[in-house]
């Protein structure tokens, strides 16, 4: 006698034409061959050669509603991590970690032990794979023939397709109503589009059955990977089944055991070894070798009923992966989610660029014959949707970043330029950088340190009643120079002298100038305008725009979290054009309040913002031609301020992990120069290469992959490196000089609103902020930072104290009439910073800063391994052997 | 032949004579008797005559330097969680959950199953179980010998006493130096005074010995805990010695092994069956029970080396203990470490004190008479140090509130009333509260909605031409009759009908008006003062306070963190007074820019605000006659909101988990009722119990265990229940009349700013903001609320937009003529939310608000049991089966 049950009939129809085999599945849903799927990281095994292991999406279907209303719930789903149904809501978990019992493992362990296993089924369908699992001694032939029907029963499935959430098929429903429906649904699964080709399916169904005397468990792994009809949420064929079932027993046991079931089949090194199984032995050790791997948590102290959610870095499963398996995998895919993470993996690795040639101009030529065969696939990897998103978001940072820079440099140097000239220049600089320089995802940008600089010169150039612009004029010949110079001896290499103590003491300064100048031409403003104080209102709402969640994500973000939502295009645009917004904001109040601020300068028609100057600057104009030579004196410091900040950002730029096309340190440094004598010779502002937009212009071009499990973040697979994204940016900033005549209602403490913004904001990404704040933070209260681990506190301290006494002694030398050659006491940072090797150990300066290049090959000999030789457990921490790590110059671009 | 160990000479010499029995060093540490030491939770089981297992302190010591200089040292340490050594930083880690892994477990397991297990050993010194442990069969006399030599040595202890970290003693130094040296550094070690007295110990030592064939694990339980010279960082007896010594092997087998053991004797459950264990098997079924236990995560999708924080709550180890145990164990210790913390716990269970008696004032007469016995310790209990700190917080508290809404009570009223007669009021009012009051730790305030109704009752008052002070003093004596009507009829017991639907939803439009008021008031100034315009700048400031970080612990926060800290006495102060600085900071800004805002009005002299009024109201003034009896309609609606407020903050303060004396409710009512009849007479701002500032008040007021393992959260163990600091609180307040000359300085947009303020800390701080946030989020980005793990979004969202409706229509009424009866409407919302019990289900209420009486008796019935019938695993989170819940009325007060 067969029990009949709801859903069976329209099962069993429509159970055979719909077994595909594995093979015809995947020629209908992808490209790649039978048994070489294109998987997350499909792309480094496919560079190999060598096939790898499908994904695996694991479904949890119970048994509930014994005894009166038997019917299969998918409860829960396993790709990398848990999703559990929660009933009641009515809706999927968030994607969380799994935790476990450990009975509960033990239990299925015994269970699998005294159960089937029935590895390479040749079954063809469900019906077979059933009649297969049923063959136990122990059932009566008419236990089997219920058990049978009951396994054939369509499980109900959580859908969210529909505007409200519903069950797949409720067993109210005639079945014989829709018989297609549930693999309609099966197939429009918006998991579906979320799993890469080739994907399998494993399937565990438990749940207490009272007519059973003893404990069923069967395993099975499938042949042919085949559709089993909608026993899975998403049409993929089925590679493992597993079944649980038994009398009712106390607590949660079925549930739980199969719960673990479907952990352990999404585990990575099981997959692999039950895959390769021959017998029970086999599938039993890979569970023990699961069992050896697991972390475990004491009980009462941690809940065990909290989720946890997901990493943002997997641990690498490079180490545990069977020595075969190994040699498949490519090189690590590094997590780049974050700027700190950017940084995390071996920021200092020179690369083969930074290698001396040891002939004049020897790298230049060099950086040219590495980068020309790639010139024209530069303009066809252009040609992606992706670019004009790119185009959009990166040309609007671009305008926002030339009205305030522009606006200050007119403020900076009364007018000599302006926000024409900072458009004009932006254009012609950065349009022609793109399409010369060694590395042409570089935005250029008249950055904070050069327009500090530039201040400097003019106040200086005033003091001697100088006219400024041909003065100006012959420091940009001299930089020219003095940088073709550096070219020409290779000096790029000297980059990596510079560590995080440089840059950020650096970055540090400029912050600090930054924020300083801006609460001061605040403070100033409100005693020149004493009527129009008002104006400080303005000031004010914009200091509020910091606040958390705010434009901050504008400046430190760079890589949007929430891509393929459909409000999100609307939530990342607004975070993306904050600072536009912020302006717009300030306009609209200043306006409404009808304040009388003062207002961005800017010529009505296209001509330098100076009145009665030309566009070429005359080579001396009213100054003793002897001025010409001398300035050569602040042209030989501005060029080490240039060299530094543009070798700086072009090593973060062109570190290994970004896999870009190669870079060109000596060719980028030679543009630089160029264009520094062409901005020198129109009287634009000078232009350095800018870290944060660049690397926001790269961010947006990152090429991820779209497949991923739930909770898992998309895996980087490059960056579409080209030239036409920057050159349509710079031609659109060209065209846009005619918004000149609205950008003059602009008031001017908006701009210094957003000044005051970056340097706050720059100050507070680096590590040297965080250090100064320990040095007030009890200990109690520190932060488990890594470098506390490993570095002494007084330790910690003392290296802070010296950073601070440095930036004391050029903050006094910047306020003295000395202020001038401040570069060249950033250059004394890099002394200071080799004169800590005296002071600190080298395993210190690894944690508080990067080794210089000796210092790296000394570690191995005195180094690590005396400390190592005490610890035996200081390998803890061996994954995060990696020092966290800021954003060197934040504040350089925007 | 004995090895002569470097330190090991002064261990022998000074080991004799340290043995201190547990007996004997229980009588020096602290009053206890031998065997019912004062543990952290030691109070409950006094109560219960039974004594407790004492706590444990567990100290790994390892073998390091092998071979050239064995020494020991200690490196890890556990009481509840796990302190790790960084040896390179020179210091303990942060407290942590420890993580295992299970094959060390499973490795100690089977060391310990053939090693040696010796229960109730009788060994009085290190010598003499040092023979013991080591008379093992498989050593030969010479390497016995050697061993035992070893054991002896003195161990190295890290020290944190001095200023600069360093070692206990360094084998360098002669151990015949200074031999008393280590036991000082023991007594001395500041964990010392964490641990409660008759805490024991129990040490661990590991590692790799060369000279041993074969692993030698040995575990012993001794008879009577004696201090083992320095074996351990601190001076306890030792109960517990666990030996893990063996040859070099691979990894880090025995340090993890060594950690698997130290972790079980941190467990309870583990210490508890091994106390009490009679032979080896016991022990090894201890260490199976805890197997049973652990959590699992699975490899490779965590990262094992993060080190997880203590949870902010413990799970309960209630259930885990065996039954014996189970039923000493007192009521459960609930962790109240924040304001949402507090409402967890069954917020609405119905005092003793809200049963109805039936007879008229039988509510009023049975609070006195509950409350009588305890008057005299009401002044006796507050003769601690603890109390002098509580009456300078909460006195700076109300000064604040005094001067802010005193100041807004002035401008609302033309100067009716103001700075002078708030700070009359509130030491009158809050004075003679605290002597007669039911609950006496209650602050009032004259809070939020009654300064709400007082303007619309102005407005009236001079929309009709009527003396207000006249007309408000009939008021009063109305709402005093209505209140005593009220009290008569123990209406009080209605309170339960009020749940957090109806709490927030009148907190919302309290906190909504407070926020347009501020602004509209701005705006308003802006028009007014149209020169002084810059008193906006006043304001941006202000507004910039609210930021991260700022004084918005001072609003929300009523319980700071870092009490035992010698910088935490200033952080803590300035965080407390951060409102009192914000308004500091805004008068300054004020006087610097010489701006010419509104001030607030205060009387040069100790006189009514409003000139020519006396501090008697005339009963009729120029009002007709019929105005006395016609102001029964607005007190009537007054009554209402007063019932409301003042019972919703009374339940809320006298849940049963803060331990109180016994409430009073109708007391309470009672003496509010009477001090609105004095306050109307006197022309005195009216008042009711503040939710916030009196939470605060009991805060201050916490009695803590002071012992308490690293890492965890001091037990509560009740409040100082008394009248005293209320007393003086509000005397002070009297005194500080005389400040009033110098509060005229203060302008009013900075005390808007405060308002403005404490508008959004309020919204910001209830359930229902964060549900219309989840309107405008995506599915996937919003927070993992338990309430929707329960109920479906469309439902969340239908109950939402209720709530909106119900604000907007309240709204609307406020902005009517029809202003006057929104007290009414208020009550109104309970109607609504009786009705929502037909839209929605038992369950889906439970999770979105709180179940009225009725519902609450329905649940069993037919509720959550037909949910619970198709999962089985719903009771996943019964550890969690609580209602996360915002403080109710934050704006009430401050």
């Amino acid at each position: 006698m067969e029990m009949k049950l709801p859903g069976q009939e329209g099962f069993e129809a429509s159970s055979t034409p719909t077994n595909v085999s594995a093979g015809e599945l995947d020629s209908d849903l992808g490209p790649g061959p039978g048994h070489s799927p294109d998987g997350p990281s499909a792309t480094e095994s496919k560079e190999l050669g060598v096939p790898k292991d499908p994904l695996l999406f694991i479904q949890l279907n119970e048994l509930l509603g014994w005894p009166q209303a038997l019917e299969w719930r998918e409860t829960g789903r396993w790709v990398l991590f848990e999703e559990k149904l929660e009933m009641a809501a009515g809706r999927w978990s968030a994607p969380h970690v799994p935790t476990l019992a450990l009975p509960s493992l033990q239990k299925l362990r015994s269970l699998l032990a005294e159960g089937l296993v029935l590895l390479d089924c040749p079954a063809q369908s469900l019906l077979e794979l059933v009649e297969q699992v049923t063959r136990v001694e122990s059932l009566s032939p008419e236990l089997r023939g219920q058990l049978q029907a009951l396994l054939l029963q369509r499980p109900q499935h959580y859908k969210t397709t529909g505007t409200r959430p519903c069950w797949g098929s409720t067993h109210s429903r005639k079945a014989s109503d829709d018989e297609e429906a549930p693999l309609r649904e099966q197939r429009q699964n918006p998991l579906r589009q979320k799993l890469p080709p080739g994907a399998e399916a494993g399937t565990v169904l438990s749940g207490e059955l009272g007519f059973l005397a003893q404990p069923l468990g069967a395993f099975v792994r499938l042949r042919d990977p085949v559709v089993l009809g909608s026993l899975t949420e998403v049409s993929l064929p089925s590679r493992f089944f597993c079944l649980l079932l038994g009398p009712p027993m106390l607590g949660k046991g079925y549930h739980e055991m199969a719960r673990a079931a479907a952990v352990l089949l999404s585990d990575p090194q099981f997959q692999w070894s039950v895959r390769r199984a021959s017998n029970l032995h086999d599938v039993l050790a890979a569970l023990d070798a699961f069992l050896e791997e697991v972390t475990v948590l004491p009980p009462g102290r941690w809940d065990p009923t909290a989720r946890i959610p997901p990493p943002k870095c997997l641990p690498s499963q490079h180490k545990r992966l069977p020595s075969q398996q190994r040699e498949i995998k490519g090189p690590a895919v590094p997590c780049l989610t974050s700027a700190e993470d950017r940084h995390r993996h071996d920021p200092h690795t020179p690369s083969p660029e930074l290698q001396r040639t040891g002939r004049l101009f020897g790298g230049l030529f060099q950086d040219v014959r590495r980068k020309a065969p790639w010139y024209p696939s530069d303009f066809l990897d252009a040609l992606h949707l992706q670019c004009f998103s790119a185009v959009l978001y990166i040309y609007l940072a671009t305008v926002t970043n030339a009205i305030t820079f522009g606006g200050l440099l007119g403020d900076a140097t009364d007018g000599a330029q302006g926000v024409m000239e900072s458009f004009l220049g932006t254009a012609v600089a950065g349009a022609a950088f793109c399409l010369m320089a060694g590395q042409p995802l570089t935005i250029l940008s008249s950055t904070g340190p050069v327009l500090v600089f530039e201040r400097l010169l003019f106040s200086f150039s005033r003091d001697y009643s100088l006219d400024y612009l041909p003065f100006r004029l012959w420091v940009g010949i001299w930089v020219a120079t003095f940088c073709l110079v550096l070219v020409a001896t290779e000096a790029s290499v000297l980059v990596r002298y510079f560590t995080r103590f440089t840059e950020e003491g650096f970055c540090a300064l400029i912050s600090l100038i930054f924020i300083y100048d801006a609460v001061g031409k605040m403070l100033n403003l409100a005693h020149t305008y004493p009527i129009q104080k008002a104006g400080s209102s303005a000031y004010g709402c914009l200091c509020q725009y910091p606040g958390p969640g705010g434009n901050e994500s504008q400046w430190t973000r760079t890589r949007p979290k929430d891509r393929d939502d459909i409000l999100s295009m609307v939530r990342r645009g607004l975070s993306d054009f904050s600072s536009v917004l912020a302006i717009l904001l300030g306009c609209g109040l200043d306006a409404f309040l009808g304040l009388a601020t003062p207002k961005l300068m800017v010529p009505r028609e296209f001509k330098p913002t100076l009145p009665g100057r030309g566009w070429l600057v005359s080579p001396f104009g009213a100054n003793r031609w002897w001025w010409s030579v001398a300035a050569a004196l602040p042209a030989l410091l501005l060029s080490i301020l240039i060299f530094m900040d543009q070798q700086i950002t072009a090593v973060i730029l062109n570190r290994v992990e970004y896999r870009l096309k190669g870079a060109g340190f000596h060719l980028d440094l030679f543009c630089v120069a160029m264009l520094m004598l062409l901005t020198s010779v129109l009287g634009l502002p000078w232009y350095v290469s800018a870290t944060v937009i660049s690397l926001a212009h790269m961010d947006s071009l990152r090429r991820e992959s779209r497949a991923c499990a739930p909770g898992e973040l998309p895996n980087f697979l490059g960056i579409r490196e080209q030239r036409l994204t920057g050159l349509v940016v710079f031609i659109l900033t060209g065209v846009s000089i005619f918004l000149a005549p609205v950008l003059k209602f602009i008031p001017m403490p908006v701009l210094y609103g957003i000044f005051l913004y970056m340097g706050v904001a720059a100050l507070s990404s680096i590590q040297f902020t965080k250090r100064v704040k320990l040095l007030l933070m009890p200990a109690k209260h520190q932060p488990d930072l890594l470098l506390l681990r490993h570095v002494p506190l007084t330790r910690v301290h003392l290296f802070t104290a010296i950073q601070l006494a440095c930036l004391g002694l050029l903050w006094i030398i910047k306020s003295t009439p000395a202020a001038i050659i401040f570069p060249l006491m950033l250059l004394g940072l890099v002394g200071v910073r080799k004169a800590l090797e005296r002071v600190f150990s080298p395993q210190e300066l690894l944690w508080l800063d990067e080794l210089m290049p000796e210092e790296e090959r000394s570690i191995p000999e005195k180094g690590l391994e005396s400390e190592h030789s005490f610890s035996g457990n200081d390998s803890e921490d061996s994954e995060l052997m990696y020092r966290p790590k800021a954003p060197e110059i934040n504040i350089s671009v925007n």
